[in-house]
Parts: C-alpha cells; structure tokens; sequence
C-alpha cells in the first residue's frame, strides 16, 4: 500500500467517528459502495462524489448474501492493496471494509427485500440476489450515513431497487446513478471481466453491439419483440453458452413494455454467459 | 383542542424541519411511535422519553400493513384532539400524525422482515403482522432521526423485534423498553381495552392473574409445560373463547425451553380472545 493511500477502518464505530468528524466540521460525505476489485468504473464513481461532496468514502465488501451457492464469491476477485491505490488517485477520503463478522454477527435476522422492480430479468435468474442487495445497502447507508450515494448504471436493476428502497424506507440519502465505463472495444467495465479468456473477449464485446443494435432498431421504430429476439439470437450465434435475458423495458419501474414500437423512455438491458463467466449491460433507447 | 396542545406536523418534510432545529441546537430528541387512542401506558413512554432527550416526538398513526384483513383496523379508536391534550400534559413537543398516502405513496414496495423472533406467538397467530410493524417502524425511526425510541413491553415480542431489526439495519438510536402500565386490577393498559364490555372486564383480568401463577409456580420449581398448561386452562375456564398462546420463552430472543424447570431470564407471553377483543400480557419470570 502506497504512503498516500486513504485510511481504513474495519467497524462500523470507526467508520461513524470519521464522519461524525466531517459531519460537525460542516462537510458533505460522498460514498461509493463497491465489492473491491476496482475498474475505471468504480474510479468514475468516485470522482462523481468528490465533485457532489467534500469528502469521499468507499465501502469495499464483497457481500455473501448477494450470491448464490453455486455462483462466484469464492472465486471474487479481491486485492486491497491495489484497491487502495486506485482510491488514493481520485481522492477517497476514506476506505470502509468491514469483516462479513462486522456485518453480520452471530444472530442476524434481518432482510429488506422490494417487490416489483426486483422480481423481473436479474431477479428472475438469480433468485434472493437483490433481498442481498437491498440488506446490505441499506446497512451500508445507514452505517456511514452520507449526504450522497453514488452507485453505477452498469448495474441498472440494483440501481432502480436502491432507489426504490431508499424512497420507501425514507433514507436520508440523495441517490446518483452514474453511467456506464466501457473499454475501447465497448465491453462494460466490470471485474468480472478478469474471468474473460483472450478468446473470450471478442465475443464478450457482442453484448454491448447487441443491445446498441437493439437501441437502433428501436429508434427506427422495429417492435420491441423482434429488437429482442434479434439480439438474444445475435449473443447465440457469437458463441455465448446461455442468453438469461435481453429485453426492453420502462426505464422508470422496468415495467414490460407492449411487443410493438417503444415508447421512452425505455431501457434494453441483457445478461448471458460466456464459458464461466456471466456478464450483464444495458442502454437507454 | 386546548390552546397548549403541542404543535402537528403530518409529512416528513416538517418533521425533519423541526427535529433537524433541535438537533442543530444540540438538543437530543426521544421518540414514542403510537397508533394513538393513548392511555396512561403511552403517556409514561413520552415520559421516559421526556426524561432521556430534551425534545419528545410522538407518531400517532394506525399503520394499515399490520392488521390483517379480519382484523379491526377500522374499529380501531381514533382520536386525535383527546391524544393531543393528553401529550401536551406530558410535556410531548411535537406530534407526527402522517397520513397513510405520506406513508405509503403509489409505488411503495419495500418490507423489512425479521426471521426468528418475529416467527413465533404473535408471528404465528398474525401472519404478517410482524412484516407490518417492522416496516413501519424502520420507516417512521428513519424519518424522525431520533437520538431514543421508547417501545412499551406490553408489545414484549414486537419490542424484541424492533431491537432486532435497529441492530442489524444499524440504525443509529437507541431502543428502550417501558414497563407495563397494568389498571388497578392487573389488566395490561391497552387501547383495545375500550372494546371490552362491562361484564367482560372481570375476565379480562384474569389473562394477567393466568400468567402471575405461571411465574409463581416456576419460581417454584415446576416444569415449564405444567405452567403453560394450567395457565391456558384458567383462561378458557374464565370465559376466553380462545387461547392463542401461553407460552414461557427466552426473554432475549423467545427460544423455546425445555419442558421442565426454567432457567432465567424467561417471559411467560399469553395472547387470547374475549368476546370481539383480542388481548395481550406478558411478565417477566
């Protein structure tokens, strides 16, 4: 860890005597909940608080209750250090990573789940992750307790379930969305991306053209079903093993919208898995 | 409504208006949330409230998502101006009596549950109920930003509960619990006291005198299932048309014990129906 990395504090008490500090001295706190393994994307984010907040706090936590047992969070790429000193070059204030012991102590009890906008696409195909998502931003927020949170569009269906969330439970807390980081070649900057093979990422990069093809016909007035079954077969043919969903929906509420030409504002969003990794995108219409 | 009545604000606009001046002030605010009809048992909250914090809030709102369709959400007293001159003889500050599209806007779709506590007595003879009363509190503490809450132990599961959920959501305030507030023939204060009948309150008061045996006998030494047994069968003997449950349980997270001699800290819970009324009590053993 470089000398000019950001500080780290482990507890929930730590992490409230920090802001609580910043808090009395008359400053905004910006905060960036991240699972570590950090990207541009997350960097993007950060910076976005900075510039909304005098301070900046990143949460790194790569929360279990958001996976599945068959799914990743052994395999999760973690790296503090490096992690550390990407944060120290945009500025972060302040680094929370609490141990999951922290999170959850023995006796645990507690689940915050949100109907509707979490039920269709990424909660259809990976049953219990947003019930995960929601607990842990809502203690994540509630812990630091900043001015701003700051999450990215690339995950566009959490996005919608925090914002949903924090309306509802009346969270103190003003929610940004912030648009997605691509590579040169489109793909959404993820850290799932590490798991991509170099054969991999060519066909990685159809995701994005699949669903900016989608945007297209669309615009050109094609019916939402057939924009749709034109992309799902597209990420097929390119070599994905398993397409979970690519479908146009209310950007508002991801409501379903009718099989004919769209009405905005709309959202195209697709997930599917390339060899053993799975990757998701989306695009405003 | 008399000329000292405290003043009523009914969105969270104004209620955090008024408590943010406070805390800005550097005063501590405590906070009693009530469904109203208030009697003695809520005025000694607002006065342990009082006796905590410099400022008293009081909620007065009849929360629609813990009755269950049968139940008597529509029978349930009302009276704000009587409430109102009630807590200003306490010295309440600041009465929150939001309406239920303020609470509840169109869209709403978050619920907080509780597993465990939450699952048994109560939990099992009100499906739902829980799921209710978790939301709603986690909402009305989150709107207010109190420094303390005061729950009465009349509600003992529902207080267990509300400890349970501001510990893992790590709301920042702390929880406290007021003894029962019992009429001077041991009947638990309640605002669905006022369903009784005159002839009924005699066997009313037998739900408390059903449970002091049970104590009396554990301390004796007897078996667990021999106390709630005979506690169960005083009160239908007395004129109860139904029992819910006598149940003596763990008092920090209502486990289950063993059918014979208790180990302390217990409670000794009861739920049963008279007439149209369904009542609550619990001691501690």
């Amino acid at each position: 860890m470089s000398s000019t990395s950001p500080p780290i504090v482990r507890t929930v008490a730590e992490l409230r005597a920090r802001v609580g500090a910043w808090r009395a001295a008359g400053e905004r706190v910006g905060f960036t909940p991240t699972m570590g393994a950090l990207h541009e994307g997350h960097l993007s984010l950060v910076r976005l608080a900075k510039a909304k907040a005098a301070r900046a706090v990143v949460s790194i936590f790569v929360n279990p209750t958001q996976f599945a047992p068959h799914e990743d969070f052994a395999a999760y790429p973690r790296n503090e250090a490096r992690d550390a000193e990407l944060l120290a070059s945009v500025g972060c204030d302040l680094i929370y990573a609490p141990t999951a012991a922290e999170m959850y102590p023995p006796g645990f009890a507690t689940t915050v789940t949100v109907a509707g906008v979490s039920e269709p696409l990424d909660g259809a195909a990976r049953p219990g992750h947003f019930a995960g998502v929601a607990t842990v931003v809502t203690k994540l927020i509630l812990q630091c307790g900043p001015d701003v949170a700051v999450f990215g569009e690339k995950d566009y269906q959490q996005l919608l379930v925090i914002r949903r969330l924090v309306a509802d439970l009346d969270i103190p807390v003003e929610i940004l969305g912030a648009p997605i980081a691509r590579a040169s070649d489109g793909v959404a900057l993820s850290s799932r991306n590490a798991y991509l093979t170099e054969a991999e990422r060519p066909i990685a990069a159809e995701l994005h053209g699949a669903l900016a093809a989608a945007v297209e016909a669309l615009r050109a007035g094609r019916p939402v079903a057939e924009a749709e079954v034109r992309a799902a077969a597209r990420l097929s043919a390119a070599g994905f093993a398993r397409v979970d969903y690519v479908e146009v929906r209310g950007a508002g509420d991801l409501a379903r919208l009718g099989p004919g030409p769209i009405r905005p504002p709309a959202r195209v969003l697709g997930a599917a898995v390339l060899g053993k990794t799975r990757l998701i995108d989306n695009l405003a219409v």
